[in-house]
């Protein structure tokens, strides 16, 4: 079992949908890919907070085992992202972003952790995502996420960071934004001559797409008839996703469908509670039973 | 093997794409479900044409080994449609509707037909499909499309209908608009409460779910890179799909997920090319290596 080291955004979500409104839920990207991944492995968490972070949030990493010896408190304010979901639950706006600490956030791996071989740059500034992996020494497998604010506002340091990555994982309307190319399947074939030989393209309730050296892959969302919260779905996907390869024998190739699905069926639980509410509950054998029937679901 | 009869409409099309303009290719429900169905199965055709209608289609309906004893012919014009599709073909207008000699339809069966085990009640308007299945013997097994216009405006008699079939096929924005409800899970236990044992919601370029006594089954869609025209494409995946059902042995339940994939791989085809042009060109061995191709797409 190998470990997984993980930088991203560590912040606190108020969200609001048609029903509820939970304030400064514990959120951030790396937050949730960390609880993802921790149900496989080992997680060691690169982030910044303020000293208004919760106590209980960080005793929450604890139980899950995350090391967070990368995990810089500063002084001021944690990150706080406040939105609004719709009725639909499919758009959602923003109504508040304070960076507080994060907008100093520069990230220092521990000297031990620089030898770590799965290496996640989960959705964060490319600019910090590449300074994580000067710091890292021959990882065996990097993937990297990203959303549409950095397609639109760091797009040069995003397309040299896609040279340096193994994988790269992005929604749809991403990969359309990044490539212009309203064809997902077209897109993906554009997006490889950026660099990453692994290329997964997100597409919400319909699952994902993966295309690697060993083939393509359609992986499907877990089916669910409610959605209380979708924040971090895709965060947990990729987590799930990159501990469940850290903690298996053998090459990406062989591993990559089944961590694919592991890291569905994680996400879907992530959207039947508010921020990591229902995540935080998983029982591993409750995540083996639904990959199982995603298995069941697709064969004929 | 069984027959297959299939009703619905029976049409010139005129498609209008960015790059091209096709005028009065053969369409309509009927054409593009027959065709599908033919790869598989006999098929016998029920619709109306004017005429005006092309003998080169009468030919080609022929060619497929479909059976035209249903087919009227009458003095009028055939029923036109002329649409337009937008630069990323998931949007189209409606240029024009020329109901022609449609407007009088009134489906007679021969009284050979009336026995045939599979029907397909394929998109037009709902008292027409029941004016079919009053004429019809215990029919093994009988499924029904429908189209938002009939959601709209013949919403009593399709709610009727529902309870006389088998199975009902629908795309996701149908279900939506039928059960006012946007989880297509949710849809699924709403539209089943409206009768259908069998319930199949079509996502698109996203495959399509199944929701049946044996269970729930998630198609995908074969991926394409380019779609030149996607008219056709539901009623191509119904009609290979029923097609499918007529030659296989045993049960619905054990063969209705390989029917999906090949309807599916049929419609996939169908995309390919303007109205029915790429359709009539498939190999039963293309259709056999494109459902082998989904199916090592989604193992895992």
């Amino acid at each position: 079992m190998s470990c997984v080291l993980i930088v991203g955004s560590t912040a606190l979500d108020s969200i609001k949908t048609p029903t509820a409104e939970n304030p400064r839920l514990l959120g951030g990207s790396a937050s949730h890919a960390a609880v993802a991944a921790s149900f496989f492995a080992p997680v060691q968490l690169v982030g910044i907070v303020g000293e208004d972070f919760p106590k209980k949030y960080l005793a929450l990493y604890k139980k899950h085992g995350i090391a967070l010896d990368g995990l810089q408190v500063k002084p001021g304010k944690t990150f706080h992202w406040s939105g609004e979901y719709e009725v639909n639950m499919n758009n959602r706006r923003t109504l508040a972003t304070e960076l507080g600490v994060f907008e100093t956030f520069s990230p220092e791996l521990p000297q031990a952790w620089r030898k770590t071989p799965f290496v996640l740059l989960a959705n964060i500034g490319p600019d910090l995502q590449h300074h994580v992996l000067d710091q890292m020494q021959r990882p065996k497998f990097v993937v990297a996420d990203t959303m549409d604010l950095w397609i639109n506002i760091a797009k040069p340091s995003l397309l040299r960071l896609l040279k340096r990555v193994d994988g790269f994982v992005l929604n749809d309307s991403e990969a359309r934004a990044l490539v212009g190319e309203d064809n997902v399947h077209l897109a993906i074939r554009k997006l490889h001559k950026l660099g990453p030989r692994y290329l997964i393209v997100k597409l919400g309730s319909h699952g994902s797409i993966l295309s690697s050296p060993a083939g393509r892959f359609l992986c499907p969302a877990y089916p669910l008839a409610k959605v209380v919260d979708p924040t971090g779905a895709g965060d947990s996907f990729v987590g799930g996703l990159m501990g469940y390869l850290a903690r298996s024998r053998g090459g990406i190739d062989r591993n990559l469908r089944r961590a694919m699905a592991h890291g569905s069926v994680v996400a879907a639980f992530c959207c039947e509670g508010f921020g990591l509410n229902q995540t935080t509950r998983i029982k591993p054998a409750q995540i083996e039973a639904r990959v199982k029937e995603i298995e069941e679901l697709t064969r004929f």
